[in-house]
């Protein structure tokens, strides 16, 4: 197709996605569940053709490192995970209708805040076939017609799955144009989604690795929810428990270091580097993390390499650390400012003016006392499944999930009132 | 200047903002407070001052219509208002702080969802000098750093105007880098404004008419906050009662033709039309405004002008309305999604099912029923002052107050939990 016929395609999307978002703003909830449900049912239903698909994306696939594999790949429990993840979906409350605020003014009017659907939400994501699904079910419980756009080497196996959706949203007679999957790999269609198309999409969220979030964020001309890097810290505080910043910090960096809530600095307090430091730095270096560290660092822990000034500004995303030792608390915040990414940062004390004084200056989307890092993540907060997690300052931060993908309008409810 | 000395200026000023931001972040409502009575009292004692710099503004403007006139013109009673208007600010609670959710996960972990400030906010006028201190004064009592530039006529004015607010800043202990105003009038500094000077704006409010606003939602690379414009409307249901109608009518068109809750359309139920129209008509014509109706509405009012398609979608914040008549609800609200800008819409009626569908159907920022569209405003609501009203769809809609600008985060608070 020539870019003109792209982007002649793509409006068309964004005029059936508009259509479809006014129906789904008032589909009550028993249909819209009735279609993750159902498309559940179709995953498994259609398992077989959908693994062959996949099987097709990984053969056609060039230069896959075993990390982009594991990404690809999907095999018989992935697609169970899927389904599930659907059902799950399916039985989290309505997020549209709530009633967010309600009063009344003493002229009488009755006024309500009540959530509403957002209208089109457009995903830009990479080569995680399952994204086709969670994102998909998440805009429709939400109430928001979605225009998908996954990686070019994932497209038949999100093609397969997308059927299942499209299964599921003729079940419940909704519009198939709900959930629409671009089917072209031209890159020009992520520009014409981060245009807007035409006034159509209301809010993009893009999902992979920086190169795709910093593209989105320089380009987008619509609202974008996304988080670049999650540089977390956890800071040692001076009046920690040894035993619980020895599990914290291990768990923190080591759970699962591939995740944006994994820790990648931790600074450890003067005051406990020699009481404290070793066994942290003992623990990490056990699990397999390589350390890098600052002089004091490696004054009692010789076999970190020496950490640099970009260690502090770096995301591993790896089993990898940078430690520094710092001279008290508001050096733990001015660090965490300079370096951190506003993501997810937290203190271990057990001195209670600390923490709170942690806890108030730091601007970051999540602030913790006494717990590890990794717990930032939408299902751990008990919101469900999660599109994300957003560092930005408007609309939502942290997790987002089927809450965060509405907004609302006022409802005033009158007995002839007019304003004097 | 050269265009590169207004921006390493403004650059400067940003970082500085940035710098406050911080220190606002924390401070105590007390202080605020503080800063806000002190604002009234060296507004009142600088009167002379500032009605003199508005005297030069007004003698150096050139073709000044009456209406820019009336917009730039200061008088004492004016100065005594916008000091009020501090002290009101002051005394409304602080939007900082507020717990917006509470919960404990079985694991124990304590999840609180806590109001902060953004952080720097610009904002964008004309030639109002009173935004000066109403737009600095919310952002104060919000928490946030400010970097206001108004329109060059005004300057002179807003530059008194500011002077009391360093002296408010002042009084409070806190930096006058809180509130800052551009001094240059080239028009390169709205430019670098909304290119986010660098990261350090987080929020972009332009308060002003149509192609100011257009130009920022064009341009601005931060997020915006503002409605284009009100196209607000008023149907007149089949089961509207008729004093209510007219009263509701006329107060929503007429009470001021020029504020963005101004219906700027009705529509009239062709079931009501000979019971109904010509009185409303009547109503309308009695006040002066300029009926443009379609073909129904002439055969019941000739002397109404033939309203064309163009009718239906102008804001004309003057005395001219657009009429035309619907065949029931739903023709009514095809016609308020097709024309409507999302900002205000009314129905009058006496039947609540009719009521409640409308009600739900639409997604404007406020949907009323019996009331006038007139109560769209911050004030109206109980909020307090408002900087502007928004009708984008994300992070706020409607009146935009000091709650409205702030954002959370998430403090969690745990005894040593990590994940599984």
């Amino acid at each position: 197709m020539t870019a003109r016929e792209i982007e002649t395609e793509l409006l068309q999307m964004g005029r059936d996605a508009r259509d479809a978002a006014k129906v789904l703003r008032q589909t009550p909830r028993d249909v819209k569940d009735i279609a993750l449900r159902a498309t559940a049912r179709a995953l498994r239903k259609r398992s077989a053709e959908t693994l062959a698909a996949n099987a097709e994306d990984i053969a056609a696939a060039r230069d896959l490192t075993p990390a982009m594999r594991d990404r690809l790949f999907l095999g018989s429990t992935h697609i169970e995970t899927i389904a599930r993840g659907l059902e799950e979906i399916a039985a989290l409350p309505d997020p549209v209708g709530r009633e967010l605020a309600h009063w009344t003014r003493p002229n009488g009017l009755d006024i309500r805040r009540i959530a509403t659907p957002i209208g089109v939400i457009g995903i830009i994501y990479e080569s995680r076939p399952n994204v086709t699904a969670d994102a998909g079910a998440l805009c429709l419980k939400s109430g928001n017609a979605v225009i998908l756009r996954g990686g070019s080497e994932a497209l038949r196996s999100s093609l397969a799955i997308h059927a299942a959706l499209e299964d599921g949203l003729r079940e419940a007679g909704l519009p198939k144009t709900a959930i629409q999957l671009i089917r072209t790999s031209d890159r020009a269609a992520v520009g014409a989604m981060l245009k807007g198309l035409n006034g159509t999409i209301d809010l993009i969220v893009p999902r992979g690795g920086k190169s795709l979030v910093a593209r989105v964020q320089e380009e987008a001309r619509v609202p974008v929810l996304a988080h670049l890097e999650g540089i977390c810290h956890v800071y040692v505080h001076a009046a920690a428990d040894l035993a619980m910043a020895r599990a914290i910090v291990v768990n923190a960096k080591m759970r699962r270091t591939g995740v944006c809530g994994a820790a990648e600095t931790i600074l450890l307090d003067r005051a406990i580097l020699a009481s404290h430091g070793p066994a942290v730095l003992k623990d990490l270096a056990g699990k397999g993390c390589e350390i890098r560290g600052d002089e004091a660092v490696r004054s009692i822990f010789p076999e970190a390499l020496p950490a640099t000034e970009e260690d502090w500004r770096t995301e591993y995303l790896d089993a990898i650390v940078a430690m520094r030792v710092v001279d008290g608390i508001d050096e733990a915040i001015r660090h965490i400012e300079t370096y951190g990414s506003q993501h997810t940062d937290s203190i271990v004390t057990e001195d209670a003016n600390a923490a709170e004084h942690l806890l108030g200056a730091l601007d970051s989307a999540i602030v913790m006392w006494n717990a590890s890092t990794q717990f930032a993540d939408g299902g751990e907060f008990g919101m469900g499944a999660e599109i994300g997690i957003g560092t930005g300052k408007l609309h939502a931060r942290g997790p987002v999930g089927v809450e965060q993908l509405t907004t609302f309008k006022y409802v005033v409810r009158g007995r002839g009132q007019v304003r004097p």
